[in-house]
């Protein structure tokens, strides 16, 4: 229900130009300053889950809603909710991995809030990060940029996030575990950005709704049409089978350390290098193109040929994912 | 317990000379501009109260937080948390009430976040917010500055906001019902910085706490004695009979949109004055001054000219205030 509750609720309250670009951040100029800025509050349900927990995500989620826009990811606030009798053991841990987190993507945490709340009133325990990056002069990325032609490359295998907090749930288990993907993602956005500069038209971290989502949302900002490429888009078998088994579509499940660009078309291959090249893009692919179509809309082309419509979903799949 | 939980688990993690500070901005220096930053995670229960309810608290607050320390508030983050079925038209009423604050306060939401948990895992709602201010080149506030002699200025009655909540409580009624002080108190503070420049040593809105806590931490950071004296300290009849039925120091009760200064004494009038010109500190008071004594400690002379050492509380003295 966020999609509806956006329209309805909030953008009319909190109108203005900044909130109205509607990208994962937001852009100020403060004295001559070009920042970004971005919050997040997160609320996954289990909070240690296979290859991480809710500390490492709450610093990478952010620092990637920054890095995804071309900023430098620098500082951070963290206010945490934490349900009274919440193991101190588990906060240690979060905490450690919080630390870890934060000195891999190069970000320091210089505010905070903790509030205790009675036992019940709260599941465990909330984290919210909000971030303040640096956006270099020359950095201009806005889906208004996407033209036909362009290519949509992907850096990694998609749903890998969503199946590990699937997994991690209570009275669910893999023969195969899949793991989360989280990362910090400002290390190869620099890489793309300084390596092929001018030719990244907009990128996107696809967490809630998966690749699927965020295509929608570029197609309906440039209103544009988007074609993927089945057999091209990288997915684990295990969580390929997880998602049969569940019913879900992988193209709709989250990531959270997986980067989506749309790049021109004539600097794909060598986007696709540069990805290649760096730790978190080792399968990266090209696996779709914008179409010479004004039309918001984004479509599949299965293994047989024919094409499907991948729409935006109208609620939430899977709820408590980050 | 979160001054313990600070202590032991999380300034251990986040140890950075930003956040070492301890103020309640961290002060950040972005490409040669001067800013403010500070996060709160707004819990309060009940989230309808009298004067007030959790949307104006968390847009003041983080308001507040920016200001008191000399900087210019001007964008928020507003991270949502909300439990699955919560009313959409108390949704509504807290974000109309956010928007009107907003206007006040002379800030724009710029960023957010939604995310919905399942009934039971969320008492409500919970709002972040996250805030950004500029620090103008002039201003260097610091509980280092204050000097032996400085006087204490209140800008008005103490304890409303805590009593308000209480009274808002299940099954606790007051016969003269307590309004909520909360307020933005960025006008005052500039008020107060243009009418007398470098004459404020530090300020603080005495929040979770109250005035108490706000005064050990200044005796703190600064290694000074501070006597205040209780025939001077403005409280309304209403709080100081609740807080005799309930057994509360309303120097330990929190207030939403009171500013505590220490100033230097030959300015102490003309400052008080400025208070009382200005909408918010019409009952603004001289409430005690700095002694000249290294120690960290504040005490209270009473009517009866004996004294007490009012300490810092050990723990929470009432949850889910803010």
């Amino acid at each position: 229900m966020s999609h509806d509750l956006l329209d309805k609720f909030f953008l009319p309250r909190f109108e203005n130009d900044i909130l109205g670009e509607l990208g994962d951040q937001a852009r100020l100029n403060i004295d001559g300053a070009r920042l970004a800025f971005s919050t997040d509050s997160f609320v996954v349900d289990p909070i240690f889950f296979p290859g991480g927990n809710i500390g490492d995500l709450a610093v990478n989620g952010t620092v990637n809603d920054l890095a995804v826009g071309g900023a430098v990811p620098l500082y951070l606030s963290a206010g945490f909710i934490i349900e009274e009798g919440f193991p101190m053991e588990d906060l240690h841990r979060i905490l450690l991995s919080m630390e870890q987190t934060m000195h891999r993507a190069g970000v320091m945490v210089v505010t905070g809030d903790t509030k205790v709340v009675n036992k019940g009133s709260a599941d465990k325990i909330f984290i919210n990060t909000t971030g303040i990056g640096r956006l270099p002069e020359e950095v201009d990325l806005s889906p208004a940029h996407i033209r036909p032609g362009d290519k949509v490359l992907l850096s990694g295998s998609i749903g890998d996030h969503g199946i590990a907090i699937l997994s991690g749930r209570e009275g669910f288990a893999l023969e195969n575990p899949v793991q989360t993907d989280s990362a910090p993602l400002h290390g190869l956005v620099q890489t793309l950005l300084e390596g092929a500069p001018g030719q990244i038209r907009v990128m996107r971290d696809p967490t809630r709704g998966g690749v699927a989502t965020s295509l929608n949302e570029f197609a309906q900002a440039a209103n544009k049409a988007i074609r993927i490429d089945g057999k091209t888009l990288p997915v684990q078998p295990a969580v390929e089978s997880a998602c049969e088994i569940l019913g879900l579509d992988p193209l709709y499940v989250a990531n959270e350390g997986k980067l989506l660009a749309i790049v021109a078309p004539e600097s794909a291959d060598a986007v696709l290098a540069l990805m290649r090249g760096h730790e978190y893009g080792k399968e990266a692919a090209i696996i779709g193109e914008v179409l010479d179509e004004e039309t918001a809309r984004v479509s599949l082309r299965t293994g047989l040929g024919a094409e499907t419509i991948i729409d935006m979903l109208p609620g939430e799949q899977l709820p408590r994912i980050c």
